[in-house]
């Protein structure tokens, strides 16, 4: 876990990343591209902008790199993993979902589709077809009153990405902002929302590990702005608690 | 396990009553009203409706009442329990959401909202506040497009129920259905739709064990019209399967 | 307007096929494709399947082919309009604005999107990128669940489309069903549904007046999915209407 | 038109208050409430906020108060009116429509639901039912995850107000933010949200002219949340407009 940012600075956003850093340590073409790791191209990127506060967690660290204190400092979480899925623990799901319905950010990405945490909140299969083809992929904005959108051209396009394609095993999402195209035939919602308690959460499709995608401004950008709306801006005091209530009426019935 | 209606009719809407089956055994109060278990009052009438085969399934049968083979056969199940939710094994609720993903309905009544399956399904904690003060529940039916709605009236009046109030910790519902009026002072979205995978779902509230709701011919008009809107009426062979797959068209990126 | 079916069978669903039938009285090519306009295309087909009464009506019938006796016979309208969108008078959108609000289902097609009753129902501008270039388009289904994807296979192909591409400014769906791929690049939100009052309503891409898009078996099996979906089956006795109402329980404030 | 706030300050949100402005005029028991006009009590609140640019437009203004320059220079606009619905011109009506799907919030007060312009975005009747009887009003918040909801307790508590009870004639909202309980016996979704173009909108049920609603610190400072949460925040780039486009791969079909 490092932090970087002024922790003294007064309510700047907390953003941990975690990445499940496997990949990066034993495949030689991905640790060309990232060489201290995703998670450190992406931290790099957001803690250089204004007021957030970045830190890292990853999977081999103590607690999965996500202690009850790390997640009560954290406004909002991005989720990359792929070949560990199953090695985190139960009880690291329950309590990075307990921190949601709370009101902590969840951003999932990519491979994230297939986390614990992310079929946890989405209580679906979250299966998609996909294929390795370093194909041409194409992300059309199509909700532009949405601050996830804020500041890109009409599309983002990847010159060599994983195919994620339709269906994808999901509830009905809050909004859809980006559908992909794709050079081999498909579609795919690529970015979405949902609110699961108190907590908000976005799905976003690119990150395939042998391709330079977190190097990438445009992708960077969605990430830093969808760090910005995951962000609790609700009613702290109103609880979601089950709890034993006096009436408010007299009861004649 | 029990089944009513005749097997060899063909494209009968199968149909399952589980119920927890404990409060009946237990409590001489709920016993009175429910000699038979709360299934078998919902069972009784739900039977002798056109074009269904019920039978019903409880806690204490082999394999919990949710063998592979009943699921199997199962187009519609509805779901009560409340003090035993965590008897419920783990396995068994697994078998039960995988089959709603694989397109059978779910109907989810009461307490049922802390049930296993339904927190499964929704990635949320269910809470909500209650009290147990006999008072009086008004459903309004806020969306009389909605088959579930077919041939109520404007509302559903219940002299004696539990309170459920807001707010409630569920995803956005794809339709909200019901929206009661308590007479202690609060309100509480009593029918709400979801679709999971290719499965659909509904939440009813009432049904309080102490209060003879299922004897009640409204109550178990909405759960026979809720049984017909849940059956599978869609894609049987498009699948939501994770699958690797070739491209259609030419890749040349 | 035309009637076929046989109108004394009791309950049989009323659907009419109503077409703007202008592109195919001035130019060739459509003519060659659509002898008898499209609406008889589409008619032919939905006329043959169980259950259905069709008729057809265009434009320069007396009252726009669309009379209040006809509106008050029929269940379910499929809208074909292109050039003449101008021409459609308010009185005749007002009308049929409120039998859908009453329960009529609406199925828009193709460059309906820019009719004023299509308009009219979503609040938006219905506008949408397009080109005219002749390309594959390839309808993936992403909600399987859905009874308008019923029989159909992962997608639907057509060689030559005209391009509809995002963003479509069209109210947050219900559910979006098809999202098509094009060859060309984009996306589009090609099959959406939404409820108005106690109307369904479905937006359907295809259908350019120089293909033979409505000879295509794929499409008018998922036009004929549309017309039974949208077929009106909630509450008759629950009205949508404004009304002063006396209290239900005594106001003591 | 009066504007309050220092213009020269770069970045202030340009909020406007519109009110028909007639039962204040005509209605002693009204004027003594509201003596200089409901938005004037609304303006008053606001224009001490920070951040905030109020100004006051009213029907009996020039160009019913809202010009093409307002309306320009409009973030948000809340609408109140009643007696003279009808009396807003067409013109006036396509102007704010087209403005809201620029991205200027729209928040619609109380008697609003039958504005020609809230039934213009909806598509639907926004009928409701209604009656005068001075009864008390608990608006529950259901959705503390949204920033509407800031800085309210669980409810707010209104003594006397008109009741509006469901069914509500309107599209199914993107969020449900409080819902009602009156004293009478019914419910109504009292605040809902939705997105069309690129602007937010809400309705707010309470504001009764004849009670002193818009005095109310918490009924102000919702209305204060719902300017803030309907400022454009999304990409001004992207355009919905209409535009016949050039394809971006290489066209063989």
């Amino acid at each position: 876990m490092s932090v970087s940012g002024n922790p003294r600075q007064a309510r700047r956003l907390s953003y941990t990343v975690w990445n499940e850093f496997r990949h990066e340590k034993t495949d030689e073409a991905v640790r060309e591209i990232y060489p201290a790791g995703m998670h450190q191209a992406i931290a790099g990127y957001l803690s250089q902008q204004e007021g957030l506060s970045v830190r890292t967690a990853t999977l081999d660290e103590p607690e999965q790199g996500l202690s009850e204190e790390v997640l009560a400092e954290t406004d909002v979480l991005t989720w990359w993993g792929h070949v560990a899925h199953e090695e985190v623990r139960d009880e690291i799901v329950d309590r990075v979902q307990a921190r949601i319905l709370e009101g902590m950010g969840l951003i999932v990405l990519h491979s994230g589709h297939y986390s614990k945490i992310f079929k946890r909140m989405m209580g679906t299969s979250c299966s998609l077809k996909w294929r390795e083809a370093a194909e041409k992929e194409r992300l059309w904005v199509i909700n532009p009153h949405h601050p996830i959108t804020r500041g890109l051209g009409r599309y983002i396009e990847l010159p060599h990405t994983e195919m994620y394609g339709e269906p994808f095993d999901i509830p009905t999402p809050d909004k859809v902002i980006f559908i992909s195209w794709f050079e081999g035939g498909e579609v795919f919602r690529s970015g979405c929302t949902w609110t699961r308690g108190k907590g908000k959460i976005f799905y976003f499709c690119p990150g395939h590990e042998t391709f330079p995608i977190y190097h990438n401004p445009e992708i960077l950008k969605v990430i830093e702005n969808a760090v910005r709306w995951a962000n609790f801006a609700g009613n702290a005091k109103v609880d979601l608690e089950a709890a034993n209530v006096q009436p408010l009426e007299t009861i004649e019935s």
